[in-house]
């Protein structure tokens, strides 16, 4: 945990930005994998994590934004918790390491809401994404589960995405710490990414690793030679020469923080040239994309920096027709990169999705796109020094959508569709960094894990 | 997956068991972590799979007892899935599989429930364990979701334990399966399991195992120096020469069904003479259990077996006092002991426990009992044919219960206090197998993962 006074600050940054009202925050509680007992692993929400530090199940944050008022709700261990789980802090002990002066057992909680209520006092909630979570709102709230979503508070969110938004210095150091964890992951995936290895092999070497670290993943890695599934999580394949293993994979530092590194690998160590041209592709609008970035720049302007490499680059191998800039506006690429730049990074992998993307990447400024490809961008608005961003550009021939697209002749004046048909079975690219914005420009944090053709061939054995 | 005709005769046996009315029995679903998009591995519901054979997220099985007819409703793949996800089979091909006849989309559900309501039939579900299904049924019944807990049904309950608690050889054989990958994990541990080596790290090279085989956990592993905290999850610790490692673990098989072992393993290869006294005595107890097993032995009376060599060893090494029978028929060994002997596995690890405990392991002959120890006993009734049960005594020294214990003066006439000063660093012992009860008494499954003193220093390449 951060020292105590972070977490009281960024509660009373809340309170400020919200003004009136109470504040109910659930944290995430174990559930059950197949019965109550037995519980997939425990993730918190990302929320209540920045503003409590208590990386635990079962417990409650409320916020009164006039009085100051803070009441940490939770169980306390006793001697049945001992046997089974070992020695654990008191409720008390976990509010003063979070620089909350209150705390009270859970089932007390309905009274303080019910209390308040009474008052004629508006709670402030956020949208859930558990049903465990939506359970104990609609009965603490006493609002039908259904009528929970309409409710949610649009000041209350606004307030979170504008203080989780901006990372402290000790917040990018947590996310290199993941980071420095995927760096030693793709050193190993380098060495082991040869013909006749299996996908599983592969992938249970990579856990192996991450949880040596006493780490976890931010998300389900891919790691597929079938790179053309944008999320593919089955790893039944066997690698064979000549194959791109594309491998999209985050961890969590100590405090939670999230890394998410892409790198496409060329099974055996050396690209065909076929390969090589749509990966330099990649590679350029990865760079045009990160080298747009910078204060008061939108993001979507790094979205379509990147696109537009991508559709030039398609263009000049014959895969795209007709004028590149003309092709972008009207969502062509979106053929090869039917998905957004990035999207921010911090305690969650899509940081604060959970709130809803549009009130992360999207403002008064910013409305969400309505054309393929541009609707999937996750963020749009102004950068502002602080922001953590993935940059994640690809190229994807994706059979399935472009015979969609053929059969509707959908933008032939900008697709050779003929010419397609020799890449049917390419597969896909992706590369992603992670990147800060600093004060006058940015920060690639991922920087040394080998992403040009001619590191990664080096690291791999092989010469380009 | 198994045949489907296997699925169709296991679902015509229970609506034969269930005899009226409908049944109403949803599949997991995705669970968000830390928000919508972002999920747990999935994990299919041990009902749902037995009776569907259907490992995939988002569906729910309709079964009418009197007419037969059977729905599977689902989700249906569209163009968006394949792009992220890949191609996936129909929803009709997945009922086909199953040998279910019609599949609706999943949001024609509510009306198939409306219509039987209005008919005046009654819908028969079980309890659940997840929020998601407590909404999803408390929408399509109209039922409150905190009213939902006392509408289940005892008859489908009953009806779904009768039928998944006697396995079939096919299912046994899975077993086999989950047990033979957890012997390769036990042989690596054996190897590993040296002073100085960290917890973390061991942790970490048996998950890459585990998932190098395709398989994962079926609960989340214990290894840990601190034995005698009963489910201890952390891993944080560096071995020490003279330490216990115990390790208590499960992985599934291809098609869902779970294995669930303990071996205590001595730091560096050796067993301390007390250590082996205490060992000793709890892999007595391990086959006294185990040999007391038998078609129509009530199962508390293997419990009882292994308690009664507890409480005898304990009292030939002077740490506990008077007669070991009375000392059991008392409860005094559950100070040392305080869990049951074991639970039935199969697609669950506690098989079939988010049905309610009582359901699986008690019926109308044996009741739960109240005595401490005895009262978390899985299961009493009588063994069949079929069954298949974890075997798992142990022995632990737990500082904070001992103190609590003797502060009481609890049953003193049974406990040399004094003497167990000497054994508060001693920490906990637990040996586990898992055992098919057959025609004529029982198979030990996991036979082959060594657990006398000899077989293990053997293993770790050291004399006993």
């Amino acid at each position: 945990m951060f020292d105590s006074s972070v977490y009281a600050a960024r509660r009373a940054a809340l309170a400020r930005l919200v003004r009136s009202g109470c504040i109910l925050l659930p944290g995430n509680d174990f559930i059950g994998m197949n019965y109550r007992a037995n519980t997939f692993p425990f993730h918190q929400d990302g929320s209540f994590l920045y503003f409590t530090g208590l990386d635990r199940p079962g417990h409650c944050l409320w916020l009164d934004c006039e009085s100051g008022e803070e009441i940490l709700f939770g169980p306390e261990p006793g001697i049945e918790q001992t046997i089974w789980s070992g020695a654990a802090p008191s409720l008390s002990e976990l509010a003063d390491l979070s620089g909350i002066a209150v705390s009270k057992a859970m089932h007390e909680l309905a009274d303080t809401v019910r209390l308040a209520k009474g008052q004629g006092r508006s709670i402030h909630y956020s949208p859930t994404y558990q049903g465990e979570s939506a359970l104990l709102l609609s009965s603490v709230l006493g609002i039908p589960p259904l009528e929970l979503e309409a409710g949610f508070s649009s000041i209350l969110v606004q307030g979170i995405v504008e203080l989780r938004s901006v990372k402290s210095a000790a917040e990018v150091t947590q996310i290199r710490q993941a980071i420095a964890i995927s760096a030693e992951l793709y050193d190993s995936l380098m060495q082991s990414c040869v013909p006749g290895a299996r996908e599983m092999e592969l992938y249970g070497r990579s856990q192996g690793l991450i949880f040596s670290h006493g780490s976890r993943e931010a998300f389900p890695m891919i790691l597929s030679r079938r790179g053309e599934v944008l999320h593919n999580h089955t790893h039944d394949q066997i690698l064979r020469d000549g194959d791109l293993l594309l491998v999209d994979s985050g961890v969590v530092s100590p405090l939670g923080y999230a890394s998410d590194i892409t790198r496409t690998l060329p099974v055996g160590g050396s690209f065909s040239s076929r390969q090589k041209d749509i990966y330099e592709i990649v590679l350029e609008a990865l760079v045009a994309g990160t080298l747009n970035m910078a204060p008061g720049v939108p993001f979507v302007e790094c979205h379509l920096a990147a696109a537009r490499v991508v559709a030039r680059g398609l263009t000049d191998l014959g895969l795209m027709l007709g004028d590149p800039l003309e092709a972008v506006d009207r969502g062509a690429h979106a053929l090869f990169f039917p998905h957004g730049l990035g999207h921010m990074l911090g305690l969650d992998v899509h940081d604060m999705e959970a709130l809803g993307e549009d009130f992360v990447g999207y403002d008064h400024e910013f409305k969400r796109a309505a054309q393929f490809g541009l609707s999937g961008l996750r963020m749009a608005r102004r950068l502002r020094p602080g922001f953590v961003m993935t940059v994640e550009p690809g190229i994807y021939f994706i059979p399935a959508l472009i015979r969609q697209w053929r059969e509707q002749r959908r933008l032939e004046e900008f697709i050779n569709y003929e010419a397609l048909d020799a890449y049917l079975d390419f597969g896909g690219i992706r590369i992603e960094d992670d990147v800060l914005v600093t004060e006058d420009g940015r920060d690639v944090l991922s920087k040394d894990i080998p992403k040009s053709v001619d590191d990664i061939c080096r690291r791999m054995g092989k010469a380009s």
